[in-house]
């Protein structure tokens, strides 16, 4: 029995059945790279969901989404403020470096992995603005954040009003962006405004391996669009079949597949983290729990065949674990998992 | 009817149904990136094909797959000799520049996109070792060539030769290897030998966007699988459901079936080459056909419903075409097109 | 008495006495980088030589000096024009690589190493505008050309008319503009109508080890300056004690020692040019003499003294040698060198 | 009288009269780059100092003696750890990033800037060895540091022990390293023992423009010293008259005139630290005195001619200056500020 109730990530889950459903629609020839039908349909998507001009680009990687965008808005000798434990900073093996040629990840404060104006602030008001000093060009946040956090879009919005201020671009990963949304209840759009480019993710929300880099504002200036498509091809991001990628997004935009993906992630997520209570080392807004575990209680959930990543344990903790719900989490085994806890 | 018998590239042609069936096959939860099951197969079905100790790690792209390669054998500072059409020179948007930090494509010549040990060394010979010059590092060769031609085992062996004599790594760009083993008829082993690395291409011959970096001898050392595995990290090319990429691989490699595909392609444009007979600017041993066509023939073609694309014209020709095949063209619509270029 | 006699190069002659003193005269301790008083009355005195305004860098090397400008203008995924045979594709050990994060040099032709509107054109004429084709930004002239051959002020303008029709950037690679411009005799400003940014040499003309990078027109909008400024930090060529670069700038500007010292070194090259006669490869118009030399020859001229490099013969020829004077070349040797020519 | 009494820095000094001279002394033509006989010496003056065999190449920054020393030792996907002030992560402009295409600082924590056995594997410990995260593969230290600390003999050894024990490489910053040994007062030697690579400062020390990376041990191999000539030359970093380079090295190194020189500047700051005495920030160690000051009593400093840059305050304290002195800080000057600082 053991293995088969995984809550290791969402980031292996299996495709969503609409998905299958339009990759095999797809399955004809069509123009190359993002020539066809697909994929000149995405811009048009995008726009209709968040309800103000979007231009979308498919990678196949959450990275490669991050990191095109960045390295679009922030030149080499730049900078990059993101959370201290943000996944650019921690764990995508230094491929903003490789993007940017080098840019620096100036590293900012804040609980759940959330910066604020304030840590913001902090982070860049002692950099003087001489050639010594790389100078900040861009902000990134995550949405949800690496610790299942969600920003509001008040708290965007302000991020936001800072980086108009200071002249610097605004990129959100949104790895779990569906679980934010699901989670805030409103609109994308509002989730959104004043963000210049969004890398949204479908991979973990029933896709099989296809993000849209979204683009806001200023950042759809033909310039930057350019950039973009250029560097994705540089970096071998543009597949000659693009049309599978799009059409994975575009069944996800559809009748909003993603919102109602996300929403059972975060619904599952929820019912654990009842379970958890006072283990609980995060408020539960999204799709991940992490809770404190001493190693024998770990084992014991082990023993009753749960499998999950164990997790630095905060400080007088005896240790601690991430569980990571999924689109198609199986809610038995989600029951079994928060009776299991809830008896320890 | 027009638009509907295209013979612009197979790399937009349909997914196999044997891919269909491995993929669904792959549709479970299992381990992220590529520590699932299929991938952990890749390394022995490859050394079952070649008949030597073999590594692979896939892709989504030859692109990326060509240039994690060679990134991984030449130093910033250095140099890889290909031909002067090679598609890494003409067709990848400067991805060897930037996956190497800025190595140097050094261009040598030969008919048919091919180079010769003879062409390579006019082309490094005259390069002093000093410092102000730029060294070689690594021989790239195409297997089938840009024009469709192919190295016969003996011409590999003779580069082979020189690279070793040079203190060179040798790679083979097999975006199209299939129809080159297709068309030699020897066993697949024959062609790579003194090859360090191959792209070796699936997405041109049934797959949907996976293609496999095999590393065959000093080329497995643990230094460069690691580097390689590193570098595709940090190029956003480690997709976390690895899976579906294996499970297309392993799908076309059972069997054989990826040479049953590239056999069909062939025997598709050999039918065509019949048909073109002395217009054919290169001879066709794979599945393209390049030929003088006046503006007014082809035109004359597209009316019938056949696309693709116009090419530069040789010296005294009025016009030319590349016709490409795929893994499954449709018979009707190749010999159609055969009879409409017979009777031009 | 033989090695005393050298024509190998002018990158390594003395440093000119006036430059001596100058240096003397900056030795005291100022605002460190660049923001000593001398490095200060760099852009006025560059204005004032060229009669329109310009921003000037200083930098130690001529490599440095243009891969910056370079490195400023063209993105990554960006392509410069350049002659085949141009310093920065061969000789500079891949550096405007490195600079450029992996730009590609587009070569083209022309005698003398000497482009044209015809030659650019014909190299970049047929790059298709879609993002699999590295798109050219810039072009790159050196002026004298490695073959000590001049642009005329005509030449030149007809190329940046080209360059702004194509919307291209204009660089210059002056490491011998003193030679240019003493041999065209005309006003400096009319040598660089149209260019961009001028690297202006003063390393083989009388200095120790500075050159300028010299901008005009759009080059010096603020961001492109700060581009370079920040740039140069970040590749290490910020020297603390600027004030030692911008001396032997300023003293070379002054009363136009540059000219002086290129109308000397051009004036011995002449005269050995004189001697060479049917034996010159290119038209002497700097300091570089190329001709057709017979290995028993050049091993005559050296067992008297003269040394000097061989180089590659013209189709034809036994044999050639480069000889390049000076700002100092002494009259005696460059007469005894021209004597010994004459009597082969 | 304002402006005349310059404590800013010690990177804006004169030249010494012995550089002078050494300079005059090799103004004649030599072989180019740095195949002169100046630089050709430099391997034997630097074994000969410091008892082991040593291999040693000239630039013209610090900035770029570290970076290529570290780009050599580290792949682009890699990690440098270093203290979270050192001069490479906080004042290079991001040259690091830049020199090593991306690679990542590691950032230790240390009382003073300098790091210990302990914060480095606090740093490096938890970093997973999977291809997610950017993996360390050097330390670098600064001798003395960025606060005028300086590590014995016995604190590097215990940091190269952990490296070895790692398989990481040992750079050592000696921007200041004059000034450590003269604290230190021992035998250069056992300051770099298990050092790989060293920066060796001259230009703080009565330099012009000239710096050293001095290769120890493993870092001598051939490999590693041709990709640091071939990254120097692409970096534009090979002046091509080195010999004057070498001149300003060798000059300082003859009769351990850089000694003589960091004892004066360590002379004139110990007076001003006793002036100073429980203002003091950090033990005064080399030629830095970082003290509280209030703005009122730095405007008094300031009114009585002195000038020096404010530092950031500690907690508490209302203000802080930096004083740097240097090998020829004027004694009368030096003097004067103890007094002034004294009678605040």
């Amino acid at each position: 029995m053991a293995r088969i109730m995984l809550f290791f990530s969402d980031n292996t889950a299996a495709v969503h059945p609409a998905v299958w459903a339009a990759l095999h629609a797809a399955d004809q020839s069509d123009h190359g790279y993002d020539g066809d039908a697909l994929s000149r349909r995405l811009d048009a998507a995008f726009t209709d969901l968040f309800g103000q001009p979007a231009t979308a680009l498919w990678v196949a990687t959450g990275t490669a989404a991050n990191c095109l965008a960045l390295a679009a808005m922030v030149p080499p000798f730049g900078g990059i403020v993101c959370h201290r434990e943000a996944h650019i900073e921690t764990d995508e093996g230094g491929a903003p470096g490789f993007y940017t040629h080098g840019a620096k990840l100036i590293l900012a404060e804040g609980a759940g992995a959330k910066i604020t104006p304030h840590s913001i602030a902090a982070a860049i008001d002692p950099i003087r603005p001489d050639v010594h000093r790389v100078q900040p060009h861009a902000i990134s946040i995550t949405q949800s954040t690496e610790y299942g956090r969600v920003y509001t879009p008040a708290e965007v919005a302000a991020i936001a009003e800072l980086a108009r201020a200071r002249g610097l671009w605004l990129h959100m990963d949104g790895a779990r962006f569906g679980n934010a949304v699901a989670h805030l209840g409103c609109h994308p759009g509002e989730v959104v405004a004043g963000v210049d480019a969004l890398s949204f993710g479908f991979v973990k929300n029933g896709g099989m391996g296809a993000e849209a880099i979204v683009l806001f504002g200023r950042a759809r200036e033909a310039a930057m669009v350019d950039r973009i498509a250029r560097m994705r091809k540089r970096a071998g991001h543009l597949q000659s079949k693009g049309r599978y990628l799009a059409a994975q997004i575009l069944a996800l935009l559809d009748n909003d597949l993603w919102l109602a993906n996300a929403r059972a992630a975060n619904a599952a997520a929820a019912e654990l983290a009842a379970a958890a209570g006072s283990r609980l080392m995060h408020p539960v807004e999204a799709d991940e729990v992490f809770l404190t575990l001493a190693p024998a209680e770990a084992a014991a959930l082990r023993a009753q065949g749960f499998d999950f990543y164990d997790w630095t344990a905060p400080a007088g903790a005896p240790g601690a674990a991430r569980l990571v719900t999924a689109w198609n989490s199986d809610p038995a085994h989600v029951a079994a998992l928060a009776r299991a806890i809830a008896a320890l």
